[in-house]
Order: C-alpha cells, then structure tokens, then sequence
C-alpha cells in the first residue's frame, strides 16, 4: 500500500530522491542540503482526506502525488557552488520541478559546514597567531563552536560566512563532556564558506561598565580568572543529591493512545497525524475530535535568538534556530525513562546525509501520557459529594539541541478538546569572556570571568485553522470598561463584549488590559446552544516583542518577531514566519510579514494564525551552568465549539495507586 | 511540649479560648463565628525563629504567647448583636485584647446564616407568592443558593443582609445531586439577618439583546425551555468514556519530604511550615532554603468575583471569596487519589461550631510530590552525552468550594529554587434565566434557558518576603529599547536594563511591553558571583483588571483588584488585600490600598509584595455543567539568589519503571 500523504518519507524514498536528482546532474558535483517530504497541495491533500475520513479511500483512490523536496549544492567547474531546489515524484521517479536559488539567498547551514569551520580554524595562520595573545593554564584547549553569521552589515559583501565562537576546554580532566562554556575566548574567526579561509579574526571586547564598545582590555591570562562549572554528575565536586525517592509513572494497563496507519494517532476522542520534517521538526497534521475537523495543520515556525550586547561583533549574534540550520535536524535521540515519564511510544525521523542518503534519526519525537492534575471538579455542599477529574493530557515531543541551548516543544492535547504548544528553554547560555572584577550593563557575570549577554528568545507558533472545515474567520474579542451611566450602566458593574471580524491579513499585538482574544471561527457554523458561530481561541501572550531598534538589520530580519498575531490567507509551502532563507539574511523575505503585505481577505476562506511570543531573558546567576526550564505555553481552547464541556464524561473513580503517607517519614506530625 | 508559635490551634486550645470568652460574657447569649491562631506579632515571632534556626531552643526559651483570635456575635438584651473580637491568650488562659466591631461592618458570614436564609425563604408568603408567577414542572422543588448580598447601594441602610440565588431541582431524578443550577428562576429574595425576615423579592429580568434592563417578559413556564445538564456519572445519560486506562504515580521508596516537630515540612533542602485559618486557607511560613531565608510567610490574601450583567439587582454579585465567609471555612475534604496522585500527607485544619466548639476539619491540606516535565537538560552534541533532569515539585494544596465555583490552589516548590502559586478555578458557572430564543449581551448561553454572566476572577497573592533576611527592597527592573546611535547602540541590538528601587509604599502594574520584573531584594548582601544583591523576582501576570467603573461599589470595594502589584510596608495583621470586612463593604478599608497610602519607606525595611491577577471570565459553553480549569501561575523565581543552577546536582538516572509502548496498541505504526 501506498504511504499515507503526509507520511514522512521513508529511507527508500529519500534515496530514489537522490537518485532522481543525480541523474538529472550528470557529470556534476552534488553536495546535498536536504531531502524530505513537500506536504502535497493542500487542494489535493484536502480532498484526499476528505475522503479517508469518510472511509471511502480504496486502493484505487487516486493519491495526492508523492513529493520530496531536494535541497542540494551544484559545485560548478569553478568550484562555486550553486544552491539548487528540486522536487522529485518519488511514485514517477521523476523531477517535476527545478530552479536556482537566487544569490542573495543562503542555503540553509549543514553540520559538515560546521565540522569544516572547526577544522580551518585550527589550521589557520590567523587563528593561530591570534591565540599568541593569550596564555591558556596547562591542560586546556581551544575549543570551538561553529555559528552561522548572523544578519550581514550592510557594508558587508554577501558572501557565505561563518563565525566560531571560542572556548577552552580543561583536559586534565579527561572527561569529553567537560563545561569548555566557562573559559570563554574573546576571539571569534570567521570563515568564508566558498573559500573555506579563515579571512578574519574579531576581537570583541572584554571590558565592562565603563569600557567603551571596542577597548581591548583582555589579560593575557585569558581565562585564569574562570572557573570549572561542570554539570556532568561525574564531575560536581558534591557529586548528586542522595535525598530524591523515585517517583515512577506506571500504567499497568498500557497506554489509551493508539497508533495505526503509519502516523495516526488516536486517543480520548482526538485523532491526528504526526510529521516530522527536518525544519519543524514535529509537526501535527489533520487535527480532529469526536469526528470534527479542528485543525489542518500546526507547528512551531520560527525562533530568533537575538543577542543585545553593542560591542561588534555581536550583533551577529542572532540565530533563527529553525530557519538557519532546521530545528528538525538538531532534534535529540530521546531515550527512554531520562526524558519522559510512563508508556512512551518513540517515533523516528529520516534526515540526509551529504551523500543524499537517508539517515535515520531515531527516537526524534516522543509520545506520551501524562496527569496535569485536577480537569475539572464540583462538590455540592448540600450532600457533600465531590465529583472530581484528573486532566490526563497526550504530549508530543521533541527537543532540540543548538550548540548550548536546548529547547523542549510539546504539543499537548487535553480531554477538555484543548491544545496546548509549550515550549522550555534549557541548556547552557551562550557567554563571553569579561575582565577579572567586572560587572557589564550587557549582560550578567554568571561565572568567574563568564559574562552572559542579555538576549531574547522569540518563538513563533503557526496555526492552519480548519473549524469544521476548511473555511473559517477570525474575530478578536476584547472585553471593554463602560462608564456608569442610566441607560446601560447603571450600577458601573457592566463591561461590554466586542468582537470583530478581521477582514484583511494584518497583524496585531496582545492587549491584556482588554483581554484581547483571539478567535478562530466557522461562521457558517453554529453552537446549537449558544447560537454563536463554533471556535477555538487562544490569548495572545504578553511578552516583550523584539527590542532591537526596528532599522536594525536584527529587526528587519525578524520582522514575525515584532507582533504577537499575524493573521494571513493560506498559500501552498508559506511555513515559515521568518521566511524560507534565514541564514545570513539582511531582511526577512517571503516570511508572514510579506504575506500579510498581500492584503487579501481573511474572511470565511483557508486562513493561517501566527503566534509569537517569547522572553527577554537577562541571565540570572541561578541559569549557570545549566539552565533550569523556563516555560512558555500556547493555550488554544475551544470557544462554542462543543455543546458542553468535553471532559464531562472523564471517569471520576479514584485512582487506587495512591496512598497516605506512612507514619515514618512524618514523625511527630501533630497539625 | 508546648506548641509551635506557628502551629494552628488545637482542639483543646480552641475549646478553652471559647471557654475564657465565655466567662468574660455572663449571662450573655454568643453565637460564636471563628476561633483561630493569631499569629504572633512578628518581632516576637522572628526572635523564637531566630534561636530555632539557630539550633537553640530548649525547653525554658521564652515563647511568644499563644493567642487565640475569637469573633463572635453578643446578642444583647434587644436581641440586637453586637459583633466582638477578642484575643485569649490560651496559655495563661486570660482575655488580653476585646473591642466592639463597628457597625459600619460587618462580620464574615457563617454557615448557620446562609442556612437561616433559606429556612425562611421556604416560610415567607413574599417568596411564596413570587413563586406562584412560574408553573414548575411536576417533580420539581425550589432551591435556594444562599449569597452574600454584595456591595451595598448607597441608598440601601447598612443592616445585614443576604441574597438567595434560585433554582429548581429536579426530584423525579432522585439524586441528591442532580445539576439544579441547570434550572435558574429569576427570583432573588433577601433576607434582614437581624430581623430573619425576607423583606423583599427581587425580580431580574430574563430578556435578551433589545430587551430593557429591568423589563419583564418572563414566561410562567419559566424552566419549560431548560434541559438536564448533569455531571454526577450515574446521571451522564451515556455514561463515562471506558478508553481510559489507569495511571498510577508510584513511590516505592516512600516520599521524599519529612514532616516533624508538627508542621515543619522539609523536602530538598527546602523547609517551611504549612499554617491554616479559616479566612486564607492554607498559608505557607519560614520558607528557608538550604539554610537560608527566603520568604516570611505566603499566602492567598483576597479574591473577588464581580459579576458584569447591569441588570439590576445583578450588580450585588459580587463575591470576596475569602473575606466574605473565610476560604479556609470552605476548605473541601480532600480524599485519596481523587484529588492528588502518589504518596500523600494530608493535613487536618480545625474550624469553629457556633457554640464554639473545635471541629476537625479533616484531609484539609494535601502535600505530595509530582513529576512536572523536564528540570533541564544539555546534549553535548560533539560527545552525544544528554545530561537530563525531570523537574520535581512539592505541592501544599487546598481546595475550596464557594457555592457553585471551586478554586484549587497549591503552592509548589520546585527544586530549582522556585515557587509558583498556582490558582485553577473550576466548578459550576453561576447562571440565570433567560427567555426562550434569545442571546445577551451579558453572557453566554451555555444550555438551554440559561445565561453565564459574564464575570472577573481577581485573585491576590501576598508575599512577606525574607530574602537572607528580614529587611529587604524592592526593585522594578526593566528592559526598554534604545535608539541605534554611533555611541552605544551603533548597529541597533543594543537594550537597556534598568532598575528602581522603589522608595515608598506604591502601587504599579504588569508592563509586558517593558518586560517589566518585580525584584525583592536585600540590599546589603550581594550575589559573590554577580555582585549582584541577592534576591527573588516574579513577572506580575499581565492579566486584565477589575473593569467595573471606579465609582461603582463593585470598584470602590475592590481597590485591590485595580493594580497588579502594591509594594507595602508590614504590618502585625495586615493580611487581607481588600480589607478585613468584606462582607457587604461599601468600599474597601484598610485594605492595601490603605496601606500604601501611609507612603511609608518601604527601603531596606520589612516589605510585604501583593500580585493581583485573575480572568475575565466570558463563559463558553464548554464551560458548562462543570468548567475544565482554567489555571493562573504566579512564579516566583531566584535571582542571583544562589551562586549556580540550585537543581545542579538533581540526578540525572534514567527512570527504570518507564517503558516503551508494546506493539499491540501500535499496529502498523511505521514513522
């Protein structure tokens, strides 16, 4: 049988992919970027489903073609690459669609590009001559961390560059998992990818309050003032706490979700396909509950990593960590019992090697149950009886990995017909090296000698909405004072509802201060309680937008980062809020900014929500060296999409594994 | 041994406090309302906590006196109450402190008054006669939702009254339980305590959009068009879903927090004593961390409910759901893996009898341990190493329920360092009639015939800070942007981080838009990493504010409930946000808005942080019958309060008791 249309494809079809395309390069060098699944039209892909869910698919049924997108460097007789897009039919085995991308675009960053980075840094005369200036103690090495660029200065030539940042790594201790992250460097190399020469070493400053932007203030005994902080168990001077009792998730009976047809999930009503891509990475696909549509397809677009220190160059220090390098890619091997809790079904992913060959990643995407306390619960005081619910919730999960940060994104689907899109950020801050005694207004000293740059994290979550059915609106409800007056107030206790449709693609901000909602509709459909047209909503979360001034080449590249809402027309392959090719980019292009510049009608049609949202995060010491979750979460609720609470029916008998302390562990206890 | 000054009163010391309170008021009928620890004056209180902490307590330490604070009606001769507070000091078993409540207050409301209500609304020929306006059907019975009255009109004389909500149960279903609140009667008859006579039924209206305020177009068949909406299992007319399997949190090893000396809680490196009375609930005291102080004391200080609908009498729905009849009276039984999972402590409170007595509150605390995702996590992604934790907190939990509504409320530590207080509301809408066919602009229809009003929930936490210490500052740190410019911003990334010491009492709100972060710190000991003073912040939740007009009573009772955060000087008593009378206010006295209008320094002193947030509830239908939570987190983080990641040293095992899914329930899965 045919793979399911929004299966990933399998390692057979990424190979017969790269085939296809090498034989359409004859005599050429290839270097390929990427193969993976291009999500059918939607046209296509809509009727398709329409059709399984039904269940009237056949054998015979005719499938939305079957298509891998080929990203992929043609190495020319001159050496220069060209970056090169294709699309193959892997049923036909044929190349349906082929076109260069334009020069002022870089492809999207491999891992061998990084490995080459490291490898000519410690090659280059440059670098060599640039480490001259420092003394490292015995035993340490320089250890460093290959970065993309960052936004070009304008004065810039747009060649494809790289940036190492550097670091020295304690081997005496002889222990490859050693923190390097706490004897930073201040020497930062920067390749030129085509050449693959180290052209430049910058200096960035040391200093701190006081110090100008650029003053070399650095001691030859670079790091001497830095100390060990390692996170490895094996290397904490207490070792780890002894005090911690297991606390097991078990589930005698498995777990309540099913998975079948390749990618189908099914559980407590809800059913969807997982995907997986290696930009996104999970991604949710054909979202229903109870046999209703309420979901096309959602996924976490974009982030931008801007750094806010002055002192060049870091500026450049701004990653989009899904654009630059495909989050997909960087997505962790999770293993069993370290990053979930209970039954846990694993999914993997395929990625491409250089070669175009498929690599499996395995494990990149966990599913799991879990118990988020109390769903919902009354007691009637008359008779005493309470009736009350647990909220068990269904996470998918993945967690990526980019040089020090990690990320945890989960969408967490609920009984009560919520989603959930959370995201942690973890992992070890990106810091620099500042003078023995200084204090920075750019950043916090975490560490002795470790400044950690003050810096935000803008996430992007992209809805395609499908309210029972493809065609749907949105409507912002605010929630506005009334003053006192006879007619409508006259007791000063009313507040007015608005609501109001939005006609044209736009952006919006978060109002807390009205409870500004959003509102995804049918308008053709009807809550046959309410009477209102059947929706989702979610409140946009008030966090700081992106602080860099808007004539920054920071900001021109992330303009999706400097609204909460945007509010497009859906087209064919728009996935990304930062726009297609972030690496290296001067401005955002072809991202949700430009799609809300076309200005069509966002009524009753296929309409896509963005949601950004995110921290603006000044380090505290306690994030050093590793950094303890921060939590971000995307509530989409239904809004009179149901005719009653949808978890009513969620037993309520009490679970018998639980039980009352035993005496030893409270002695004494009187209260 | 004597008692910990901090442990809650005893049976025995409740009984004699009423016994002394007595035998001060001869010959004197008392109707006793409330007996409870009055915490000691907190300079007396630091000083025994001081010699605790110090490991020098013996036997012969001088204690604060054991105080017990008793309110209770004296019935004079007229039968008129007079309402007394006074303070016994159970230890040399005398009466140290008594005054007369003025009558410009009055007293928290008691179970035996709301009882009283509806006695006599079953005896009043006004009631009865209202009643026959409406032909129930046959098998239904009116039941009477007793309510305090609200804000007084200033028309109204202040005597006290109560309100009696109105609905109809159906019998013919024989169940005790069965949802009345899903048939509302327009009738709201009050009641004159003094005299018990229902003096008045008021008559809301039931139109919809176009009707007038007060309008009256009811129909004799006035539940005719509602329907059964039940939540109780045996009455779900299809039962409760049977897809879900069991999902057990097991501790073999038994818990890891210790519980000694009555009421000390220790759990990694955490301690703190768990207190209870019966206005706030469950309140959290002497919270050090691994040898430090943290916080003084924290709590649930006030939370108001004001309903929007302008229709009079509606205006007078306004809830003060610990002022008004104590949060803590309304603590539920919390039973065994029902309302938590694993390995539970519960903790018993004790309540006042109207005679006085001491009555056990029983399980009305719970304390567990749960699994709440990932703490942090780094994948060294040159060894492939993952270093993971999973993120364990301890949760004090309370759960109360006011009529219709409940409220869950948990302080949870984490091992991070963290405190979050987390607020869930659920329960039933409080609902009206509305005719036939029509919507509202007030509310939503969520089942057929009746209207959820639309309402606020306004919570406010309050935080007695202690950070390393009892004299502690405030400071508003935020990050704003800055104009590119050649001399410290040239290539535009550059923010700036300012902060404000807040110098005199002051209220101010959430700022998103600035990132704006509340700091209590002490000034004079600095973080030795980051020079830094030591401290603990939290971002006010941007959530919307109390909308009613200020010059309604709704706004005037509720100044709490108009900004996100008052910064005070402390006070022995000042506990209660929106005052220590609540009931029936006309304004708000000597809440915190009283107290910041001392303009007192609130520099390098005893500070106390109050965090208002809530939600501006506009019901959906899938908030009804039972509302899935809807939870508020306040977290309240170190910063530069320890010198590393305090989770650090969390073991990094893998979990043995988790597994992955067996094939079976993943047929066919190929991803």
């Amino acid at each position: 049988m045919a793979p399911h249309p929004l299966a990933i494809l399998s390692e057979e079809e990424t190979n017969l992919a790269r085939d296809v395309v090498i034989a359409e390069h004859p005599n050429t060098v290839i270097s390929f970027r990427e193969i993976y699944l291009l999500e059918p039209p939607k046209d296509q892909l809509r009727e398709f489903l329409a059709l399984e869910h039904a269940g009237r698919l056949s054998p015979t049924t005719p499938r939305p073609p079957r298509l891998a997108t080929c990203q992929y460097d043609v190495i020319g007789a001159d050496h220069i690459p060209s970056f090169h897009e294709s699309v193959v039919d892997v049923v036909a085995r044929k190349r349906v669609k082929h076109h260069i991308v334009g020069k002022q675009h870089h492809a999207p960053l491999t891992m061998s590009e990084f490995e080459n980075l490291v490898e000519r840094c410690f090659s280059s005369p440059l670098f060599k001559k640039a480490l001259e200036d420092f003394d490292l103690p015995p035993g340490f090495e320089v250890t460093i961390e290959p970065w993309p660029y960052g936004g070009l200065d304008n004065t810039e030539e747009n060649r494809r560059y790289f940036q190492g940042l550097c670091f020295a790594t304690d081997k005496s201790k002889n222990n490859p998992d050693a923190n390097f992250y706490s004897y930073p460097l201040p020497l930062i190399p920067v390749m030129d990818a085509l050449t693959q020469k180290i052209i430049r070493v910058d200096r960035p400053a040391t200093g701190g309050k006081g110090d100008g932007l650029t003053e070399q203030t650095f001691k030859r005994d670079i790091i001497g003032h830095c100390k060990a902080s390692d996170y490895v168990p094996e290397l904490l001077p207490d070792g780890t706490r002894r005090d911690l009792k297991p606390l097991n998730v078990v589930q005698p009976e498995g777990p309540s979700f099913r998975i079948t047809n390749e990618s189908l999930v099914e559980w407590q009503k809800w059913s969807f396909r997982v995907g997986f891509n290696p930009r996104e990475g999970a991604t949710i696909h054909d979202v229903w509950y109870d046999g209703r549509s309420v979901m096309h397809r959602l996924s976490i677009s974009e982030m931008t990593v801007p750094y806010a220190d002055p002192r060049p160059p870091y500026h450049r220090k701004q990653a989009f960590d899904f654009g630059d390098g495909g989050g997909g890619n960087m997505a962790n091997n999770l293993s069993i019992g370290c990053d979930c809790l209970g039954v846990i079904k694993y999914f993997d992913a395929i990625v491409t090697g250089p070669d175009g060959s498929a690599k499996k990643l395995p494990n990149a995407i966990c599913l799991h149950e879990q118990d988020n306390g109390i769903g919902w619960k009354h007691s009637n005081w008359r008779t005493g009886r309470a009736v009350v619910t647990r909220n068990r919730e269904l996470v998918v999960q993945f967690i990526i990995t980019l040089a020090n940060y990690e990320y945890i994104f989960a969408y967490k689907f609920d009984q009560s017909g919520g989603i959930t899109v959370e995201s942690r950020a973890t992992g070890i801050l990106n810091v620099v090296n500042i003078d023995p005694g200084k204090v920075s207004d750019y950043g916090n000293v975490v560490s002795g000698g470790v400044l950690a740059q003050n810096h935000q994290h803008i996430f992007c979550v992209r809805m395609d909405p499908a309210i029972d059915g493809p065609n749907n609106s949105v409507v912002v409800e605010e929630s506005h004072p009334v003053p006192m007056n006879d007619v409508t107030n006259p007791k000063g206790n009313f507040y007015k509802v608005t609501q109001q449709t939005l006609e044209r693609a736009c952006y919006l901000d978060a109002a807390p201060q009205l409870n500004r909602t959003i509102k995804m509709i049918n308008p053709h459909k009807k809550n046959p309680i309410s009477g209102h047209p059947v929706g989702y909503k979610f409140i946009p979360l008030a966090t700081q937008l992106l602080l860099a001034d808007p004539n920054s080449v920071q900001a021109k590249r992330a303009q999706f980062a400097q609204h909460h809402v945007w509010v497009t027309k859906h087209r064919d392959g728009e996935l990304y809020a930062g726009g297609r090719y972030t690496l290296q980019s001067q401005q955002e292009v072809d991202g949700v900014a430009d799609a809300v510049k076309r200005g069509e009608s966002v009524v009753d049609t296929d309409v896509v929500v963005w949601s950004t949202f995110g921290i603006t995060h000044n380090p505290r010491v306690e994030d050093w060296p590793v950094m303890p979750v921060e939590i971000f979460q995307l509530m989409i609720k239904p809004a009179d999409f149901f005719t009653a609470n949808p978890s009513l029916d969620v037993p309520s008998s009490r679970n018998a594994a639980s039980r009352v302390v035993q005496k030893e562990c409270c002695r004494d206890a009187q209260l």
